[in-house]
């Protein structure tokens, strides 16, 4: 008996650019188009591991910048890795810590062999290298690490872009000469800024390398949604067809039916969980401000035949009660509610992928 | 068939002068001695009702004076009444306002028919009287209404005492003339400070009216934890031994201990989760405070052996982690032990009480 290893990913459906797949990982089996949520300090901020398991989501996010600063990624791997850490038992992929560092523009300087940067913190001189950024998601234990990558600014000049570009590629290979921890996926980042020739080419030269899935990074920083969504829909069908899609910290509801049907198979952003502390929850009809006084005596759940605990058990009244008085309670439950609304765009677009009605159905 | 209508307290295990009973509520019985969390703004705060259902909790607090200001008691009457609004299948008891409202010293004037006082969110000024007091509290529709008295400081003159126990008097009886929801049961509260002889007379004025039970209140404000102490344990012996007996806004798990072994039966403090929020947690062994540096790196549970949601799952260092990030996951799995600590030590009481073995064991 012999057989080759099994693929680290399949496409199940497609319809369109679209597809429907299953990308197996150390911690399981995840359904995509998938969205994760995001734990950038070992927690989705205001959620138990169980709720968010609950919520049915198998997959979230780690931050290598937030978690080596602070509790250290040498205790997380001393006290079990992060998984135990945080009690988490479905998959995690850690950003590398690039997109955190170089949003840190007066607080860090870039050479060839890494950033040098203080920390948010205590203003300490910390260090980041491709090496160093695997050693972290290595001792993290995350299921899959991204590759440490140059994001310059969405209003960068050209040769920035291409610069960083091109240190993004030599900085992949080291990623992909350092240890990484047992089953651990690898994860590369295309940038390019808007300017599709840009991304195309660096697509092409990151392709070559044998990462497990590949990643858009750099998008949805600032430049309008219509310039995004051409991106998308240019470069995602242009991606390898036989590996996960990852279009890095998108975006809105909006944002992620585009990318789905442009063939963009995972999707992470912290717009659900931070909006919700702000007040604002996602329904079917658009967005709800639960501030706005006319929610202060209506009975009605926040959405009607929402499964998630918020709507289950209570009132847009209790709610705005909540939000008005501060309590602790309306952070975890509006981000329920709000994780609930995104995870559901996700399976929702898959059924409809394995359905054949992604460009007909409003999923 | 005729019968007797069913006591609403009874005794079903004395070990001295500690008592193990049942009060009957509209929403269920209530194994005593029992400590009941407190949810001042329709929210035991940073847990879900669910939450506060799984430690074990059958009874809770809410707050007249907080609940009429913010969200107003006739929009929960409007909402469907406490209990649905914030989704607690429980019993609920309403403190009357009456010690928030002399809390505002400051803000606040008092005459022979009730209190008038600033509104600590909007500077409005609000009043309340004996009969204002019941009716929010028939409106939020709780279990137990608590008769609204006058609550002098724990260093007010001998003659304040007094006549704050003899307008308590007069108010309670204007208190049960008011009309109260279907199935509510009413609370008188016994005040006479720290002065035991005040305490017996004001006791015996009160015990002629027919309250459901009786509240020892103005204990536990400042006077030291021996003081207290005496005067429970001169008094709760002395209180109707048919009623339930509730020691109002108290204490320390030594101060429980103590309340218990005098025959107090109900309890309710802040504390357990106040202290969780800034850091102390309860255990066996006394208290242990998470943002100290020893706890950074302990994989172990806040408590061995300890069934709570923190326990089960989560690690001293990972608790510390989450305090120092100010992640709202702390609130919640601090409250959680701290309650589960309380809930535990009235269960164990209860379970001693009637083994007798109460002044033996170290439950």
């Amino acid at each position: 008996m012999s057989g080759a290893a099994p693929p680290v990913f399949e496409v199940v459906a497609r319809d369109g650019n679209a597809r429907a797949g299953v990308l197996h990982t150390a911690h399981g089996p995840i359904e995509t188009p998938v969205f994760m949520p995001v734990g950038t300090q070992a927690s989705v901020k205001a959620l138990s591991s169980g709720d968010v398991e609950r919520l049915g989501a198998r997959i979230i996010l780690g931050n290598t910048y937030h978690l080596s600063l602070r509790p250290g990624a040498e205790r997380v791997s001393e006290l079990g890795g992060l998984h135990r850490f945080m009690a988490w038992p479905g998959a995690i992929l850690t950003d590398s810590g690039g997109f955190q560092v170089f949003s840190l523009r007066e607080r860090r300087t870039i050479d060839e062999d890494g950033a040098t940067f203080r920390s948010h913190l205590d203003g300490s001189e910390q260090r980041l290298t491709p090496e160093r950024a695997m050693q972290i998601q290595a001792l993290l234990g995350s299921d899959i690490a991204m590759a440490f990558d140059e994001c310059p600014p969405s209003d960068a000049p050209l040769e920035v872009v291409t610069a960083a570009m091109a240190r993004t590629t030599r900085w992949a290979r080291r990623c992909l000469e350092a240890p990484r921890a047992a089953g651990q996926l690898r994860f590369g980042i295309v940038q390019g800024g808007v300017d599709v020739a840009l991304r195309r080419a660096h697509l092409a030269e990151l392709a070559e390398l044998p990462f497990d899935g590949l990643a858009l990074g750099g998008l949805g920083v600032g430049e309008p949604p219509p310039v995004m969504h051409a991106v998308v829909g240019a470069i995602a069908p242009e991606m390898p067809h036989n590996r996960a899609r990852y279009l890095m910290g998108v975006g809105t509801p909006e944002d992620l039916r585009a990318g789905i049907r442009a063939g963009i198979d995972m999707f992470d952003c912290v717009m659900p969980t931070r909006n919700a502390r702000n007040g604002q929850l996602f329904i079917c009809e658009g967005r709800l401000n639960i501030a706005n006084a006319q929610h202060r005596d209506d009975p009605r759940p926040v959405e009607a035949g929402c499964p998630c605990e918020c709507c289950a058990s209570y009132s847009r009244a209790y709610l705005s009660h909540l939000y008005h008085a501060k309590e602790l309670l309306y952070y975890r439950l509006a981000t329920v509610h709000n994780l609930q609304h995104y995870l559901d765009l996700a399976r929702r677009a898959r059924a409809a992928i394995i359905a054949g009605v992604v460009s007909e159905s409003s999923w």
